[in-house]
């Protein structure tokens, strides 16, 4: 069934220290192949008949992430950071076993400035109600832009409300990239912080995440990316970007739901006020007064998402094993397909840059969406239809939604042609 | 290896209405023994020489819940609330029939007074951040306990420092109870909330969780109770209890991590503004206003844990089917076999009341807790030792930590035998 290629597992990238390993939970990352290239053999969640097309929504997962969750709830299982017996201290050393896995994939200095979260909403929402509550007061500004997720504005307009700030929108170029002139025209010293996608969840538009922070920084503003789409399809090195803030979620890079990121220095996690108060987050407990852990520990409350936690790094290690360039590389090529085909298609129209990372928004003529994505759920092609999380964005390209089809690691051709043979099934339908 | 005792699905408990199932994840549960009350053989985390007594931290998994989540993560993989395809609308049947599970589990009125949360402490944060802060202003009072866990003591301490409130603690009767009556003198109509532990996680204390109530509304406050030791043991009613907010986590239901909710009339939810923002939560966003989904909708920002939520309607389900009815009286027996024996030991000193509900804190002398843990560990007995997430209650006890054995539906007379072996170990080895 396999040529077996092997990939060995990777040690941790050079940022994040080195530490002990731990046998629990890691498992080795075995992308077997039929051919060079050819993922879908790695998850169990992918028939030979149905094409998965909604990777942006949340991708399928491979056998050695189900393997180590298993294993995590079975033969492994205790909790962490408690108890003193030795399962659990080996599962404490899983936990921060993924903790480093994650400082490693986004070359954090330390892993101590990744706080596991239970994903990128709850990452910035930690964002906007500790260091925003700290940070921003009446008559402050915070740039977004008009391609956020609804992710990506929600917490920012809560916080501007809370704390009388307001809120610009920068537009998009005519090609539907985050227009960066115009926020270096626009942003001011009010400015205390600019929030943007690293890729769009809508247009797969890539944003120049260098510049951004350059821009940012002139003004004494703070950058957060939202790396929900731009973790699991580019190298993302948050030192080499120069970012603030850095989020993501498990179950979009291969991992389990219920948990993700959030990456900050050090210095300003520490800086920053605590947010959920519970167990583990504090230092001594008392009537007369608490005190807290440092970070990470400070912002995570309670028991964790241990299995999660386990689960993201068998993702990772997946991810790292093929290499985030080579899945780039096959991501960008099954795009560069479909967009060749579909633009050879009367009446499809393509949303979105010519260079967009995995994600490919359209429309069939005037045919709502939601019939497109039906008529495509016949033919055992599964795309999204909406408005993704991302109304303003509707807004601003005059549609009620569009039809969405996001590719990751086990997308190919054959996706693509079922992708144009619904399509071509859509026009003989609506005629 | 069983004598095959199926106990077929249970239908959802009357209050949280009927519905459609899905096939998506609801396993029938089938908890197979080698003999009447042994359901060691569920649980592929307990080997038959591993005795473990930490199910207060996290109880181990049933192979139920292990195959509900490997389903969840492989052939029936999606998105909810978004997908057009069909797997999606299945999986979202799933998720939504894991809340009406919950809802059953407790007597909910409706599903909708169920929020699925990552687990108790974000329940917690969530009243503390979202009714705390509207409810809430300088010079209301909060009413907890001596007892409570640190999950529910840190978010109302952040809460009265955010709004000017001060918090009262009751405190314990001589056999480690909430002394109710202190409460029912003390309690004023400035206090608005009352927050106990139905079940202590330390003495197992069980609250008299009706006559809280009474005396909480006496006065016009609210009562919450946090859930997290009682779910698992006791039957629980809302409706009956008279409180206005139940939390739990799944993870300590025999449910996965990650994942846990909150229960509270729909009224109430209704009347509290958003926590935290993000997809899912809103109704439609713009730049100039964003309005937010119905409850239980505007609580749950972002893609839900999915998995989790399908682990816990198994793990409901597996509780279920053996009854909590059957659970209580098992543990109760268990540790009546416990406390006496360890009361038959010279120099062994039991905390809490002689009804605690499968918790049964201890000292062994004046051997520091851990190192009776790290003898046990050694002889295969794992118990916890440490402050719990509870330092007031240590401090109150007069001790920096406590031994604890906790006990679960697997717990059997075996693992007393080991606890009680290990500690005479402990007493030889410290004379």
């Amino acid at each position: 069934m396999s040529e077996g290629l092997n990939v060995s597992p990777l040690p941790l990238a050079g940022g994040a220290g080195g530490g002990p390993e731990t046998g629990t939970g890691n498992p080795s990352p075995n992308p077997s192949r039929r051919r060079e290239g050819d993922y879908r053999a790695d998850f169990p969640g992918l028939g030979d008949s149905w094409h998965y097309l909604d990777t942006a929504a949340t991708a399928q997962k491979p056998q050695v992430v189900l393997d180590a969750i298993a294993r995590a709830y079975g033969p492994d299982y205790a909790t962490v950071h408690r108890g003193v017996y030795e399962r659990s201290a080996n599962m404490t050393l899983a936990y921060e076993a993924s903790r480093r896995r994650v400082a490693g994939l986004l070359n954090a200095a330390s892993e101590n400035e990744i706080v596991l979260t239970s994903g990128a909403t709850d990452s910035i929402n930690l964002v906007a109600e500790s260091w925003g509550n700290a940070n921003l007061g009446a008559g402050d500004r915070i740039m977004l832009s008009q391609l956020e997720h609804h992710s990506n504005i929600v917490p920012w307009q809560l916080l501007a409300e809370r704390v009388g700030a307001q809120i610009d929108v920068a537009p998009l170029t005519a090609d539907g990239q985050i227009d960066l002139d115009w926020i270096e025209e626009n942003i001011t010293e009010q400015h205390k912080l600019v929030a943007l996608a690293h890729v769009s969840n809508v247009l797969g538009s890539l944003l120049d995440a260098k510049r951004a922070a350059t821009i940012a920084h002139d003004v004494g503003a703070k950058l957060l990316l939202d790396g929900c789409q731009a973790a699991p399809r580019v190298p993302v090195d948050v030192q080499d970007l120069g970012c603030d803030f850095y989020v993501f979620s498990g179950h979009k890079i291969y991992g389990p739901t219920g948990i993700g990121a959030l990456w900050a220095p050090y210095e300003t996690l520490d800086a920053m006020p605590p947010w959920k108060g519970g167990g583990s987050m504090i230092d001594r407990v008392s009537f007369d007064g608490t005190t807290f852990a440092p970070p990470p520990g400070k912002f995570e409350a309670g028991t964790p998402h241990i299995a999660g936690a386990v689960g993201l790094d068998a993702a990772i290690q997946y991810v790292e094993a093929i290499g985030l360039d080579t899945i780039s590389a096959h991501e960008n090529a099954t795009l560069a397909q479909a967009r060749e085909a579909l633009s050879g298609i009367n009446s499809v129209r393509v949303f979105g840059p010519d260079q967009s990372m995995g994600i490919l928004s359209f429309a069939v003529g005037d045919v709502h969406p939601h019939d497109v994505a039906t008529i495509l759920d016949e033919g055992g092609v599964a795309i999204r239809a909406g408005h993704h999380c991302a109304q303003p964005l509707m807004d601003y390209l005059g549609v009620p939604a569009t039809a969405r089809a996001s590719f990751g690691i086990y997308s190919d051709e054959r996706d693509v042609a079922a992708l144009v043979d619904g399509i071509e099934r859509v026009r003989k339908i609506f005629g």
